[in-house]
């Protein structure tokens, strides 16, 4: 496998041009030792009559640690071991050091892969049996992850990328890959936001933004494009498809911290939008070993808000009923710890299920086409009425 | 509804920078005159003590026909009326004639608006009723699609754009809404292809590219992007997430038609993939109206094909087994008009069910990370080994 590393000749030679070419070398050289090491701990366990064993810091809830003071999810101290002549084990444990030896040939070739990438160039049938090494790329899905956390090493330094999603607009300069990209110039479409934007890929150029607004869909996103939001109020515009992605997040993370720029979230009014927004500020639990990565913890819920009904004087139009599906959703987030304390975050979920129904931000249209770039948001910014 | 005409202010004094301010205005006033007109026929009968009637093409697939010499699907001659005064059609009468309304004050108001945003605009009671206007938005999207065909305008016109998906790069400048595009510096994300890509709105301002090459899946299209194939092969890369949307389809049948550029389509060995490559061909059924501006005849589907499985020495690790509904999909397709008289395509449907497997594009990465895009592709592009 990854036989051609000369193949990646061009895209090198572009590099010295553009790319931070020693950055991107000075990781992948940290990455492949931490795979190395984790290699020569099992290599010398062997070679000295012990058996094989790797660790694996357990990702459950039950070993998930609500950071009150960091304000965001992390993973507990519990770790498993992994044997390799324990019957129960022994396929994780093989499946393990096959993902790592494709992450060394993938670093070593300069390339990178999709998720579903990785599954095929692990799959094979094992040597004198008729077992595959993945029954399914969840299964090897799973392992990956069980590699970011044992390596400490985040799935985008293993060189492996997942389906991107979102766009980008604003008052901002990046340059990715050695290309600047202008998202002032940007059209009707944005900027598609890569699975991979850690620094050594894309570095923020020249940034006029005061901040970033992020609304959940891609077709509000382009109401306020259209209708030029980010000019107008000098910010950065994304969206992440639903649910963002981990590059998404990743960036608006980056945002915050590295430009000190304030994350303003426009959600549904809904339990999926108080989830999409939980996620993005106190992290996941599957994820809890990235928060430190991707959580944004001063990120700020500018609506829509349960109150809106009432303030924006909307017309029954709006209402979309809540049913058995979303009142026990809206119960269990109640619940999270970061919320259960919040005292406005309590209220806003208690008035929600008072209303008996959810709004989306589209249905602001029925107060007029462009309401919701030219007065809510605005006014909800004046006002700093927003939950944080 | 839109009663800030003014708003589209900062983009409309944008337009005379960059924007074909006049086609825009031209093409926009064509279709106000078409809604006027519409108006007028159903208040002149009005007037005149007949009844209020409009007439609606019929989109079913009983009136759709394969047009053999011209290679797209069509819709027929087949047309309903729409009375107002008959208890079954009133309620979609005044559904059309609302939605001609609020398309009257978009186009007035320089601005588009989502099918969601759609819906809630026409949201509202009947007065004195109970009754609203649209159960849900799939109501709502249908009575667009009348008003599509009644009218003879693409959605596109009417100022509604939809979900977006799909990214492009290559070499190639694009010109959206003034911005100049240049898709040969768009780092690893691209150009996230908007909804609407009419030439007002887009132009193609410098094109070196030779032919387009449009893969399924954007994980497919960051390999190739990555192996910076684009530049080595002198074409553009797009990607339409799975079924590509009307967007991604019209920017492809533009490069096709405009620039005479060939479109090479790198889909799955499955009914979907080949359901695809039918779709972006020939058109489909739901929308054989728009087949005349949306299909390619042209278009090549270079694989992966059933025969690769020998040809490239695949092992069974890429196999994925068809079963019972792939099978029933895979012999509706191979009995469509446009494949039944198609002897390398009934050759290749009968193939995949001999082999009783679907492959997917990133199984090639079992033979290795770039072979998709350093021999694959490349060879069967210079043999001219693809099926038309």
């Amino acid at each position: 496998m990854a036989k051609k590393a000369t193949s990646g000749g061009t895209k090198t030679a572009r590099d010295t041009g553009g790319r931070t070419n020693a950055r991107i070398k000075a990781r992948d050289a940290e990455t492949q030792s931490k795979i190395v090491t984790l290699a020569d701990n099992v290599a010398k366990r062997a070679l000295s009559g012990a058996e094989p064993v790797i660790t694996v810091p357990t990702r459950t809830k039950s070993n998930t640690e609500w950071n009150a003071k960091k304000g965001i999810l992390q993973m507990g101290k519990g770790a498993q071991e992994r044997q390799l002549f324990n019957l129960s084990q022994a396929k994780s444990f093989m499946q393990t050091m096959l993902h790592s030896s494709s992450i060394k040939d993938l670093i070593a070739a300069e390339k990178t892969l999709s998720l579903r990438g990785m599954f095929y160039k692990g799959l094979h049938t094992v040597a004198g049996t008729k077992e595959k090494t993945f029954q399914d790329q969840d299964e090897s899905d799973g392992i990956l992850e069980d590699l970011e956390v044992s390596l400490g090493a985040l799935r985008e330094e293993l060189h492996i990328f997942a389906k991107k999603a979102g766009t980008i607009v604003g008052n901002i300069t990046l340059v990715d890959s050695g290309d600047e990209i202008d998202c002032r110039r940007m059209g009707s479409g944005g900027y598609a936001i890569p699975s991979i934007v850690e620094s050594d890929i894309m570095q923020f150029k020249k940034c006029d933004a005061k901040f970033v607004l992020h609304v959940e869909k891609n077709t509000v996103w382009s109401r306020f494009n259209e209708d030029r939001f980010w000019e107008k109020h000098n910010c950065i515009l994304t969206e992440g498809g639903g649910q963002p992605p981990r590059g998404v997040r990743r960036l608006l993370r980056r945002l915050n911290e590295e430009l000190g720029l304030p994350i303003y979230c426009l959600l549904d009014c809904d339990p999926w939008g108080h989830y999409i927004y939980s996620v993005m500020k106190q992290g996941s639990i599957s994820l809890a070993f990235e928060s430190e990565r991707l959580a944004i913890p001063s990120a700020k819920f500018i609506g829509i808000r349960a109150k809106d009904y009432y303030e924006c004087e909307l017309t029954d139009d709006v209402q979309i009923a809540l049913n058995d599906t979303d009142i026990k959703r809206a119960k269990e987030i109640a619940a999270y710890p970061w919320f259960e304390k919040h005292k406005g975050w309590q209220r806003e979920i208690d008035a929600m299920l008072k209303n008996g129904f959810k709004m989306e931000v589209e249905s602001l249209i029925t107060k007029d086409i462009s309401y919701v770039t030219e007065e809510y948001v605005p006014e909800r910014l004046r006002k700093r009425d927003w939950l944080d």
